[in-house]
């Protein structure tokens, strides 16, 4: 199966096409899946790309049903893939915690026994998959990148540890600041081990301290009515790492919003617009 | 409970309302949830309400979170109501079948034990939910109709049965001959018993045939990429006796869509916009 890329369902949507495939990850070393949207070729022949990771407990499926990105991302011409959370499969490593293992990856690459033998999400969308979407469906075109929640903070860490690759980067609800925040805490303590040094690489916040790249145009919104604002979310630390080196950062706090899709549902078409503005000018 | 209507969900969204209420129905027996979408009542003080009833398997959730019908509701000031789709619990009949039983209602009259003693979805949704929506909630205003699959069945069986209560009615791929398909066939035989004279009445061809009720305007979209179109669907039917008497309806064919959430969700807008202009008109 190494290499093979299998289309294992596929629905027309918006004159577009709404995908889900499947193939064996050498990276994660295990079987996954991937949802791709793709706009109406005949219309949009070389559609830019937006990368979207979602949060915990999700797969790639969450945002494809739910968000109804799909709508605005036809009207703009944008492709949009949608990967899964963690590696999977009765061979990799779990917990009975929906914040930790299988569900749960949090967008790194885990150096701990027993995760590292498949945990390694960040080497998985940083090459392997990215390498499968240009070689075997031919996106080769200018990136952008969006997340949820620990797909926020998956976000925020890809577009800042590597900024040459991204066009721009937006968040819903993000975990800015893992190293400091109790989800964050569990997960690093699980897949990096005790030395806080080894945590900070993976952390928004702590890389935009010593940022020396591009400055990668970025949106936050995050709604005041989340439950998990106060105690996992905090952006107000990324508001402020931004502001002490001059970042432009966004931040938008959306009064009355939760953490659910229907927040994710609300704002999105105005992501995808953030997003399609600067992959126009790549 | 009697009469106790509890607000189980609320979220925010588009600046409007997604919330689940649940209540105890004497129709039904049992106790039932519903889903409701009100927009922004700052911006729309008395929005017309439009029923959605759903498919074989859905509840009340299953709109409300893959057609994205907010984005648009929210901008044409629409209430939005999604009943379930059968009585529910423990103490309500049901068979270990996906297309009978719970979450298989058709939107009927049960006549046959051990159905009859809670599967009264007809009832339900012309009498008790409709008087709820009035007297807890306020909606007195005009109302439209609409429904997918076994949903658009009971959306177009419900128009033609009581046609001075609806302004418009609009389904996609629904099941419009009932007693001439297996999916309504076997229902009808188990709910309504052998004698197929008493199925006629929950059949929208059978109801357009006879027909003497005002004229609703009526929108149908079908996939042709439906892989239920040529046994359980089979939209011709509908056209065929519409053209017989001259009734308005529009039944579009669109190439390539299937029977998914995903051809609701790219047509949904142009449903709900249908609706408006005929609600506007009330």
């Amino acid at each position: 199966m190494q290499n093979e890329l299998e289309l294992i369902e596929q629905h027309k949507v918006f004159d577009g096409n709404q995908r889900r495939y499947r193939h064996y990850s050498s990276t994660l070393g295990c079987v996954m899946t991937f949802s791709l949207f793709v706009p109406d070729l005949s219309r949009w022949s070389s559609p830019p790309l937006l990368w979207w990771l979602s949060g915990l407990t999700c797969n790639d499926e969450n945002f494809t049903t739910k968000a109804g990105a799909q709508r605005i991302a036809a009207q703009l011409g944008m492709a949009i893939v949608m990967p899964d959370t963690s590696p999977r499969g009765d061979a990799v490593a779990d917990v009975s915690q929906w914040d930790l293992g299988q569900g749960a990856g949090f967008y790194l690459n885990a150096s701990q026994p027993p995760w590292a033998a498949h945990y390694r999400m960040y080497d998985y969308l940083s090459d392997e998959l990215p390498h499968l979407l240009s070689n075997k469906l031919g996106f080769n075109g200018p990136q952008s990148i969006s997340g949820h929640s620990m797909g926020g903070h998956g976000a925020l860490v890809m577009a800042l540890r590597d900024p040459e690759r991204f066009c721009s980067v937006s968040a819903f609800s993000p975990i800015v600041n893992p190293t400091e925040v109790p989800w964050g805490q569990n997960a690093f303590q699980t897949y990096l081990g005790e030395d806080r040094q080894n945590w900070r690489q993976w952390d928004a916040c702590e890389l935009l301290k010593d940022y020396q790249g591009k400055a990668i145009p970025m949106l936050v919104d995050q709604g005041d009515s989340d439950s998990f604002l106060g105690e996992q979310l905090q952006p107000e630390r990324l508001a402020q790492v931004a502001a002490d080196i001059n970042y432009p950062l966004t931040l938008r706090i959306q009064q009355g919003y939760d953490h659910s899709y229907y927040f994710i549902a609300s704002f999105i078409g105005q992501h995808l617009e953030f997003h399609m503005k600067h992959l126009q000018r790549a």
